[in-house]
């Protein structure tokens, strides 16, 4: 699809889903989702981002209205016969579980993603959840990326261990989420979880915990970040994915890898995560202006100095 | 008994018991236990404490030996004939959950607790987790308490609701685990359930969430704080107690309520609770130095710096 003017300095691939959801409050269906899509609109808050994904025949123009109001970079996202990737879920009366239904993956199936040329020397890649297959191919299309990201879910760790386990040898960060870790590494207790992955290669892990926050650790130690205390949750899908494309897209505009740079992008992505579940899909991401999101920034920061 | 020679700036009313205690990994018997012998020995480390409870005439010398070793002044502890109260529960394996196996009441069935003079004019008092009508025994024969805590447990929100709620109405913070928060206020969503709670009379809420951290509100905002990572919990028991001992003594110490001495009271409480958890008992508070619990403090602000 159609490029912008200005160079990306991120590059996400991920999942793009139309999504139905049940919470306890309402269900939707068709709700514009999948990993790519809410890290890369998180991201767009704070760098040029280019979106690397597939779209069936069906999926929507107004979605692809809503990626480009975010101005989202959509070069690398291709629209091709067949359906749409869709999952639907639903979640418990206290949020924080989730059973799927339902999962059709669709154009999914045969997406075997090619860079675009202007992608591939992209300083920042977030390999966003989606098969760890898919996730190593586009990195192989990146030249020397100064840093790469990736997420991953339960499915993979079942059933793609092994392409797992190389694509966590080659970045310099996972994000998993506690359950995930535990599963991962077969370690109960999440420091010793974090360490064991830290032994297979990454410089930093992040472990995403919802609503009780997330920690990053490192070799040098570890960084703790609270949630934002979100009064009312409307729809926690895509949180994790907020989180990381926040995180990535606040790194990315910092250009380099300090820990204090790493510190700030922790607290952006917690900020704009809670901003995400304040609305279904994209809807809140959408109306929020990045002057909110500093003002809760800021705010944030408040709550959280000792 | 015997009193210290400094005036207490801190007087705590609370259970002292004797608990067996089951983890995945041991089962210890007769554990020195309570909560008024956590909070009191986490507040020793800060402020010159009294401790205000009852005990049967087989409490072990050892015990009392211990709490003289911590400095706590023990002219409220009163031992009496009879059996020592005892509770025995079991721990699941991620140390989250846990069921009360039995709960003796024995010599606590007849207490009514009547503060040594002394104690009377201490500027601040925690009323730890024991039956509100007791609380509010304590809370009538102190003289103008600069700040009052108060903890409960669900037990009380069940039996003893409206003595509880004639508590809440009087003190100045009410500290309270996430569940109960749910369970006094029926509200599911803690910001919503601490809102509730400050409606009620007290300035400050802390909701405490365990190896999650925990959360203070006041009609000015909210203070967000993580645990701090202990990577081998041996005995969770008393974590809650050792947290609010650790707050107290803090700001007991302090002297004054300012907001930095409540951010300062909530990192410090947490970190005597990491320490608290590493051993079953108080067995880990008996080792830990001053300059320890200085260190980590000093180790967990920089995991908890943005």
């Amino acid at each position: 699809m159609e490029e912008t003017k200005d160079a990306v300095s991120l590059v996400v691939v991920g999942s793009l889903a139309l999504d139905t959801i049940a919470t306890p409050a309402a269900t939707r269906e068709d709700v514009l989702g999948g990993s790519v899509s809410y890290a890369c609109a998180s991201a767009s808050f704070f760098t040029r981002t280019g979106m690397v994904g597939i779209a069936g025949a069906d999926f929507p123009d107004a979605g692809l209205e809503q990626f480009r109001k975010f101005g989202i970079d959509l070069q690398g996202l291709h629209q091709v016969p067949g359906k749409t990737f869709r999952w639907s879920g639903v979640y418990e009366q206290n949020m924080n579980n989730r059973r799927t239904l339902c999962t059709e993956l669709n154009v999914f199936a045969d997406f075997s993603p090619d860079l675009p040329e202007a992608y591939r020397r992209s300083p920042f890649l977030f390999l966003a959840n989606i098969a760890p297959a898919l996730q190593l191919r586009v990195l192989g299309q990146i030249h020397k990326p100064r840093f790469v990201a990736a997420d991953t879910m339960d499915l993979w760790i079942k059933t793609a261990r092994d392409s797992l386990m190389q694509l966590i040898a080659k970045v310099d960060l996972l994000l998993i989420n506690d359950a995930e870790a535990r599963h991962l590494t077969g370690k109960e207790h999440l420091v010793q979880a974090a360490r064991q992955v830290l032994e297979w290669g990454p410089r930093y892990v992040i472990v995403k915990k919802g609503e009780h926050g997330s920690m990053l650790f490192s070799k040098s130690g570890a960084i703790l970040v609270p949630a934002y205390p979100v009064e009312d949750v409307q729809d926690p899908t895509g949180a994790g994915d907020s989180f990381a494309g926040g995180f990535m897209g606040c790194l990315a505009n910092a250009g380099k890898i300090t820990e204090a740079a790493v510190r700030r992008a922790m607290a952006v992505g917690t900020v704009v995560a809670s901003f995400a579940v304040e609305a279904f899909g994209l809807d809140r991401l959408a109306t929020v202006t990045r002057a909110d999101i500093d003002a809760r920034d800021a705010e944030f920061l408040k709550m959280i100095r000792i």
